[in-house]
């Protein structure tokens, strides 16, 4: 594949593996579409799927599992932990290799439209396809869940970008958006004391004043008699790993403490990694197609 | 695919599409082998194929495209600049991922005694996979050519590893064997002094005292009036990427000289950049299976 989008879509249904094979199956067997992972929890009665693929196999992928959904799920009778508004949760794509946000938001806009006209249903934009500020935040969106939907869709301001402005009566509403991929990174601090992280943390975190694409907080290894900064990155392609790295060690240094190591937490794009090979080595020109297992996924 | 294996065959044919076209189909559309490139020389008369596979698909592919070429190249009638020994002139296996130097060795054997076996074919085995010191070397055992292998192969130093001991009459003999990939890796040098990258080098490189899987020389880039560190890695999972880098950068403080850039040439495997990522960052417990892309490889 040349290009890969990323789509993680969250269904509302945990319980039931008949029901669930069939949306999972949309995704099987399809060129340029690979399932990586789904997982269901029945507590929170809620099914979560990881899929990869070609932008235009993907979206037609994602649209027949919609489909799928609305005709297995009957929100009327979901009970589940898991806050939700539809039989279709939410569909965030994200970019991985050789596209851009912006395309992962007109794939987003693609599929709202496609599947608020199949399968007549209110579809919310949301994050970086949002049409309005206070549509940007999936829990403002989601507020009322299905129940307090019927009403809340009547308002102006809660009008759906595509479909009916009326709750879909088995299926509810959807949001479907654009979001880059997140990278889990923590840095271990040579020091118990968690003041000292958490003080870290702050200063280097967006809302502290810190870099616009990251989220920290300071935390204990208690075993380890350590602490870390432990933080969320939403967006590495401005702001870097190696910049949150080298802005820990930056405040470290005022209160003497080395940094003694870090950890990526789960997946992390290739780019990522490369971006911080080449800012330590200073590497001119290097292209991500040069890395030789790229080779295999053309 | 899980398991990866690289192999560049070299044929003695850069002239005749029609034979080489015969060749190359060996690797087309075959599940888990995948070609990467081909290119042909017609001064040096000779073909270079880059294939990946699972090791046990690429085997059956290059067994068979060994058999195409003794079948189409007759070494009576060839001329080329280039030296060679054999209508298949040198088939080295390169492990790329989750597989190990020892792996292509074990493999290199297996390719090695199937063609002899098969088509009557002297086979050596050189470098990792060699069964003697003056084996290792290619250029040793190539040293006389096809046209020399007639008597040389009869005597008890060169004796072939599998096959007669007789050169083949049209096909000549082989060199089969296991090497490590190879990163191209410059550094430059905030100097013009073509003298100071030189010393660096001499430093740097195996044969001057430095690490042990290192070649280079200093280099100047006469545009840009600086110079450059120019090296190749011949094991980067022995002699890192960083180490390299790390150690220009030592011997450069000593005449003040920054190190103000750096290029990789060509082709890297992802794990040589992961490593040097991890290693700038201190990364702990990270595993190549977190990179988001290898799960399409899967």
């Amino acid at each position: 594949m040349n290009k890969i989008m990323e789509c993680v879509p969250n269904f509302s249904e945990g319980c039931d593996k008949e029901k669930i094979e069939k949306i999972v199956e949309c995704f099987r067997a399809k060129e340029n579409v690979k399932l990586l992972d789904y997982s269901r929890d029945e507590d929170h009665n809620r099914l979560v799927v990881t899929v990869l693929g070609e932008p235009e196999e993907l979206k037609n992928a994602v649209i027949q599992a919609v489909g799928k959904a609305v005709e297995l799920i009957d929100m009327n009778q979901h009970r589940g932990q898991h806050p939700r508004m539809g039989a279709v949760d939410v569909v965030p794509f994200i970019p991985i290799k050789n596209v851009t946000s912006e395309d992962a938001v007109a794939l987003s806009k693609e599929v709202a439209q496609a599947v608020a006209e199949r399968y007549n249903l209110p579809v919310f934009l949301y994050e970086k396809s949002a049409s309005a500020p206070h549509r940007e935040n999936l829990a403002n969106i989601r507020k009322g869940e299905f129940e307090g939907m019927a009403e809340k869709i009547k308002k102006e301001e809660w009008k759906p970008d595509f479909g009916p402005a009326e709750r879909h009566s088995t299926a509810g509403a959807v949001a479907v958006g654009a979001r880059m991929p997140l990278v889990a990174y923590n840095v271990n601090l040579g020091t118990g004391n968690l003041e000292i992280a958490q003080a870290i943390a702050k200063k280097v975190r967006f809302i502290g004043g810190g870099l616009r694409f990251c989220r920290g907080m300071g935390v204990a290894l208690e075993e380890r008699g350590i602490t870390q900064v432990s933080m969320n990155l939403t967006d590495y392609t401005k702001t870097a790993i190696y910049r949150a790295h080298e802005l820990v060690r930056i405040e470290a240094n005022r209160y003497g403490v080395p940094i003694i190591g870090a950890e990526i937490v789960g997946l992390v794009p290739l780019e990522a990694l490369v971006d911080t090979a080449a800012y330590y080595l200073g590497l001119e020109n290097f292209s991500l197609s040069q890395v030789l297992e790229t080779k295999l996924m053309e």
